[in-house]
């Protein structure tokens, strides 16, 4: 998933490598220009690119993903995410598609790399190990580099080391983004009306807010419980409310 | 080593990801264009390019390395050499970097990849394990993708084994036992006033409860957090009910 992506040539770059490496949905956010089907960097890659989806916000693209990663080259962002290494964060998302699980990977735009808002809709960040005197890679190359280490064994049968971890996904299917969203809409109506948060919350409040649910790390049914009792306590606030 | 290149911009991406992923030494056989050291593609690998060096034949410009590594995308050339899988081929190339053995990565042109001749000069082949429908990747990414599987492991010390589970760690301290029961107590609290439970709540539900609290998987802070939260929701639920 490509967000304000400028150049077209690198948009064109990252569906090649897509293709050479068998991934098929792009999905591009706010692209810079509207030319970049035709990129010409995209040799062979048309097919793809043709049925790359748009989408005007960062939490539409990624509402149907049960997992979202963001990328980044910056090491002295505060982060507010774990942040783990290309090749220790490939296993845990290649974890997740063989459950069959729709997941993300977010690349930002060329200059400033995925904003603080992009970043707070995302579980964790991964992170090429790029030397320190010079950290940011051309954005097609780190789509390929990236694309390039889930896929590297795959030819060869490959048993991924990490199974004996996977305690979480006994049975238990992960809360996809659109419920996450939910929850948190919810959780911020909840704390306005109780008077948590001031009614007018501001946009750091709210960042700070998505990440949080997202830590929860919630199943699917979980999330259900969450959006009931959050449901069930604003009602009776409001109840309250027009009592007074 | 890029031999025959055509376009400038990717010897100046092939330079970038080298200075990224921390190679100094290109060479270039016979470049189309004399013009690339100013490649505009190179954000950050100038000094890089001001001391590439060219050479007129492939010969000359390995005549002093140890090791000769041709790559090739192609499958049904009728290989001569060995060919190796490249997450194959980097461990024996890393045993001969650490004998400071001077190892020559050759890359064809854009077009036609190396010749014949130029492969007569590797001792084997690799290969990025690319689609066999779109097996061409871009020059640039693959540079990048073939120095990225050099360097994978090198700016940690590797522990492979199952991290998924210390995913949370990233200096985050777990929430203790103690503040568990407390958002517990909270939580039931809140419930039980907003009438989600009944208020004479049953060991199964507040068990269920418990359950759910402890899979949120709370660091510290966010138990904090969410302590905050809950005890606000039932202030306010509160006083709401003494108005009635």
């Amino acid at each position: 998933m490509l967000v304000a992506t400028r150049n077209p040539l690198n948009i064109g770059a990252a569906a090649r490598a897509m293709s050479n490496l068998g991934f098929s949905s792009l999905r591009l956010v706010t692209p810079y220009e509207a030319s970049f089907r035709e990129a010409r960097s995209a040799v062979g890659a048309a097919p793809l690119l043709a049925k790359a989806e748009e989408f005007s916000t960062v939490n539409a693209a990624v509402a149907d993903c049960a997992l979202v990663v963001g990328t980044t080259a910056v090491r002295q962002r505060e982060l507010h995410h774990p942040l783990k290494i290309l090749h220790e964060a490939a296993p845990l998302i290649r974890q997740r598609l063989e459950l069959k699980d729709r997941v993300a990977i977010l690349f930002g735009s060329e200059k400033r790399g995925l904003s603080n808002e992009d970043l707070s809709h995302c579980h964790w960040l991964m992170q090429i190990p790029t030397r320190e005197e010079h950290v940011s890679m051309n954005l097609g190359q780190a789509v390929a580099v990236s694309l390039y280490e889930l896929v590297r064994e795959r030819p060869r049968n490959v048993q991924f080391a990490c199974n004996s971890a996977a305690s979480k996904s006994t049975g238990a299917k992960p809360a996809t983004v659109g419920e996450l969203d939910r929850i948190t809409s919810v959780l911020l109506d909840t704390l306005g009306t109780s008077g948590y948060l001031a009614s007018n919350t501001s946009a750091v409040q709210e960042e700070k807010i998505r990440r949080m649910v997202r830590r929860m790390n919630l199943s699917g049914s979980d999330a259900e419980l969450w959006l009931g009792m959050l449901r069930k306590m604003l009602w009776k606030m409001n109840a309250g409310n027009k009592n007074q």
